[in-house]
């Protein structure tokens, strides 16, 4: 494994592929926080491995597993999943493995970006966040890449969503966030993006989901289903703050052109009713930093958006809403070659994420 | 990965080359443990890191370090060296990495020994060796292999040499050691050996080299240069208690035929001087046990056959003896299409063993 310190992917002739274009694999991270995943995540842990299994039946998938979850991560999981053993802070694949990006001759390597946990000493999630943060370039390690160091800057995988043709998705409040790169302006973080991405157009979103602590990541809340076609995550009810939100997001989208200059074509996609932690469920979370981690009645940031673009695949989650079969038949006909699997996912959700947070593709 | 509980190597057409036939790369495991390695393991993992270099010129070299040593494991060896998160006990790859197989097709597939420390809670060196004992099938997970469970079994690699031609060379000191199988009789272990290296003469040496602490692994005192052929570790020093020892293996080896019916030729390799421990290395030993792990004046098991064969290079030790260029010189004349490395291992030694010991081939 090169660590590549000077130059950047646009400068060598890589760039990040849309989620939809070819997998050659998928990472994920076997959940064991006990402040993340309520009463020692054996629930997270079971929804975790049908993700594994069902990602599995499209393209090779590897979970990271802790040494002490080593043996419980292999007896769970089936025996086409490859189980490795990673030292994390947390089980955000999307957010802490590295971006891929491929050139023409469908060589990969690997982005490592910093990591803060969303934000740092400012609003971050937890600390320390040491071991997600030498996560990247252990995977790089592990798959023989090469891997760009580009740990100056603070950056999730799931705050971007590309189109693979020039364009990236992000919002605002999280690329902007004063946790993250507080002395670069948007024109520098713009930069960035379209030199290590390999885009010429960045597309700001005002917002993303109401109380998705991660200052609203775009994948809960807009991703490209192809190249010119966006689904937005969205509430028809006025009453709701998230309404005004996706509003927002919808607005901007009507706006702009991509980087081919195309209007993009927005499907929306139905939010389930709001879900809400329980007294019980917080009961069986640890406290973070002499805090509790939620606290009964509060609001979590369900969305169906959150899905993963496997090579055979849509997995998706289910909240055991009306709204859930709904939600599938948009998807189902937004990929009409891809078989959508629906997977209960509130254990998922209470972490803090979804589906599409604990994977990571790997192109190609 | 597929962990196979019924079925045995021989008896799907798959055979434990030797360690001259081709290889797909080497299995390393990074030192750290402050009872085997003198003060904090600097020195050895200097030595280590030597060994991986010279070894990574012939072949694909995956190097084991825990969390803890990982990013120094990264910046101490070369790039084109992998190095994977794994916990261990201790560094001693040979002895607990599996022990590969392969079929005509060129398929391989490694076997799980049990590891029980060299002798458990019998005559065993270190307690737990939990870690160790996973390390086998956790590298065939990585590596993308099946793996024989045959963790019932203990046994070491260090503990067998085989010609690919259906010989295998074991120590009955080791192998007969009640620490090990005390419920498996001679013949028993012979009937595992035959059926899971795929071998159908087992000569068994009645010793190793004096204080090796293995129970004398065979892998000290004696080896397979090409079928036919072994290195036999030798003194004139009739004084020194090895001179018997050497000589008993010697008239042993004189006594038998390899599975093909042959004669074994047998060339003597020079033993250094006897090496022994300072007490100011011993001062740098935490204990084990309660008990300190060496005593100043303590012989180590010093010894040239100890060394690893690479596709392109033989791997061996130096110890500042006169007897390193003569050593050195016999090897290069056995191995003359392979370039013969020595490496100063004093620090490899103190910690136990030598080149061999904390090396595995991948065979194919």
């Amino acid at each position: 494994m090169r660590q590549i310190k000077n130059g950047t992917p646009a400068g060598d002739g890589f760039r990040m592929p849309g989620e939809f274009e070819h997998h050659r694999g998928c990472i994920m991270i076997f959940p064991e926080r006990p402040d993340s995943w309520q009463y020692g995540g054996y629930a997270a842990r079971k929804a975790f491995a049908q993700v594994a299994e069902a990602i599995s039946r499209s393209e090779k998938v590897t979970v990271c597993a802790s040494g002490a979850q080593y043996d419980n991560a292999r007896a769970m999981l089936p025996e086409q999943i490859r189980v490795v053993e990673m030292s994390s802070n947390d089980a955000w694949a999307r957010d802490y493995a590295p971006t891929f990006v491929i050139n023409e001759k469908g060589e990969i390597r690997g982005i490592d970006w910093g990591f803060n946990a969303w934000g740092g000493l400012y609003d971050g999630l937890y600390f320390p966040w040491d071991q997600d943060n030498r996560m990247a370039r252990k995977l790089c390690d592990l798959l023989e890449t090469d891997v760009y160091d580009k740990r100056e800057f603070i950056l999730e995988g799931g705050s971007i969503h590309v189109d693979g043709e020039g364009t990236c998705l992000v919002t605002e409040t999280c690329l902007l966030s004063p946790g993250r790169n507080p002395g670069l302006s948007r024109e520098d973080i713009e930069e960035i993006l379209r030199k290590y991405l390999n885009v010429s157009t960045v597309l700001w979103l005002p917002c993303g989901i109401y109380k998705d602590e991660t200052n609203e990541h775009v994948d809960n809340i807009c991703a490209f289903v192809k190249p010119g076609e966006v689904v937005l995550a969205w509430t028809e009810d006025q009453d709701d703050v998230q309404y005004g939100m996706s509003r927002a997001c919808l607005e901007y989208l009507e706006r702009v052109t991509d980087a081919k200059g195309r209007r993009l074509k927005v499907h929306k996609l139905p939010l389930p009713k709001p879900v809400v932690i329980t007294g019980e469920e917080c009961a069986g979370l640890d406290n973070c930093w002499d805090e509790p981690t939620r606290t009964p009645g509060e609001r979590l940031a369900a969305s169906y958006v959150n899905f993963y673009i496997a090579n055979k695949a849509i997995v998706m989650p289910g909240f055991g809403d009306p709204a859930d079969a709904r939600a599938k038949e948009i998807l189902q006909g937004l990929f009409p070659g891809r078989e959508v699997i629906q997977i209960y996912a509130r254990d998922i959700l209470i972490g803090g994420g979804n589906i599409h947070c604990i994977t990571q593709q790997i192109p190609g």
